[in-house]
């Protein structure tokens, strides 16, 4: 599996080793995707926090059908651990993310790893909500760019769910939305942006489900903040414009030595 | 021909039309390269400057053997007018740079293109320093990263002098070490960042010529702002790290209302 590493100058000799901020790629990506267009290092070096950008899905296998289309298979793991008797031995990025990637991060980088925060664009917006919720604890700090937020209630959760799981309703224990609504877990912060002119949100079948997810986490009393940010799309422009807060959010949240 | 713009929003509704920054690409570019991966928005929106990005060379054309190699042809313009019979008709990126774009752009925008700087990154560059020095007094504002500077005595320019021009000895006309020599016109600054670890620069064979352009310019008395950076190679992050540096120097030198 290839990732990319980004690590700040510490502000002295002395310093501590840096937080890590996980950052979840969208349909599609590879590792490189975020790191050249998300336009971070500045504001991930002001405030000394490390970032790592997985892969979106296992790679060098041969699966039939695993590269047919964009939503399903290569580029779209959907950061779950398939059980699907042609998924479940090489897609299991749920594993991958949480625990395998940590390891070797640690053991080649000096970070520190216990302080760390996800976040995410699409279906990586997803991949850091729905591993926080699996995962109580292990993000001190969570964010997301126009997540996937009901997954089980739009076509490329459907498809991913019955592809990796076999069915839709498999797919509940991984989904945002429902996963809130049991989580008893500490309640760490949620930052979410989503462009109000999305074309995801915006078409006639709403892919993103934001508001799902917003009622849901009202409804469990769960602290998000949610910004609907008038006029932006689901691109890395989009991304580009915020990343600054979300890096400043965490950053706070894993206390980093700004 | 394709092309992008950055319009920055006024400081007020009664400010005048911004100034504009040309920002041209290296090798195998098109206009969208250095958009996306130059970080350059959140900068050109506080400074109020526009920018933009054109092609690299004349496209949907068929001439034989233009799309053989990355650095000829396709995506590799060299920002002339070529003459040569084969590339004469379509491959005129410096008339298209210097009339026919910024006409088309001030007739779609609110944009003050009598304030122009231009930048531009490998091939970008020496078309930035290349056309500045053809046509005096153009731009207010010069800078570029990491430019073939010497494109005569290097294998890219020997390649594209001798495919556009039908020789080297053309391409003088075209190479801002050998132009610096002769130009008479108003010494408008320039300024010039170029990595220390490029690969073009340390590799055998110098593809940059960044001593030989430093040299003339001392020689001929023209003030450069040569910037030699440590550990920077010839990628986006590189251009991406120095990028608020140039835009605030063109913004000055335009009288953007900062």
């Amino acid at each position: 599996m290839t990732f990319s590493v980004f690590i700040p100058e510490p502000p002295k000799r002395t310093s501590p080793p840096p937080p890590v901020l996980y950052f979840l790629s969208g349909l599609t990506c590879t590792d490189q995707n975020a790191k050249e267009k998300a336009a971070v290092f500045e504001h991930a070096a002001k405030a000394h926090i490390a970032i790592v950008w997985p892969d979106t899905s296992a790679r060098g296998v041969e699966i039939a059908g695993q590269d047919d289309s964009y939503d399903f298979g290569s580029g779209a793991g959907f950061y779950l651990d398939a059980t699907t008797e042609a998924y479940s031995k090489h897609y299991n990025m749920e594993t991958y993310i949480t625990e395998e990637l940590p390891d070797v991060v640690s053991q080649l980088f000096r970070v520190d790893t216990a302080r760390a925060g996800i976040t995410g664009h699409s279906m990586g917006g997803h991949g850091a909500l729905s591993l926080h919720f699996k995962h109580p604890g292990m993000y001190k700090s969570v964010s997301a760019f126009a997540p996937i937020s009901n997954p089980t209630q739009c076509n490329w959760g459907i498809k991913a769910f019955t592809g990796y799981l076999g069915s839709v309703e498999a797919g509940k224990a991984h989904d945002a939305t429902e996963l809130v609504a049991t989580y008893a877990g500490p309640q760490v912060p949620i930052l979410v942006d989503q462009g109000a002119a999305d074309a995801w949100v915006t078409a006639e079948h709403d892919q993103l489900r934001a508001k799902h997810f917003t009622t849901a986490c009202a409804k469990a009393k769960y602290p998000l903040n949610f910004r609907m940010q008038p006029g932006y799309g689901h691109d890395y422009y989009f991304v580009q414009t915020f990343v600054a807060d979300h890096v400043q959010f965490h950053a706070r949240n894993l206390g980093a030595a700004m």
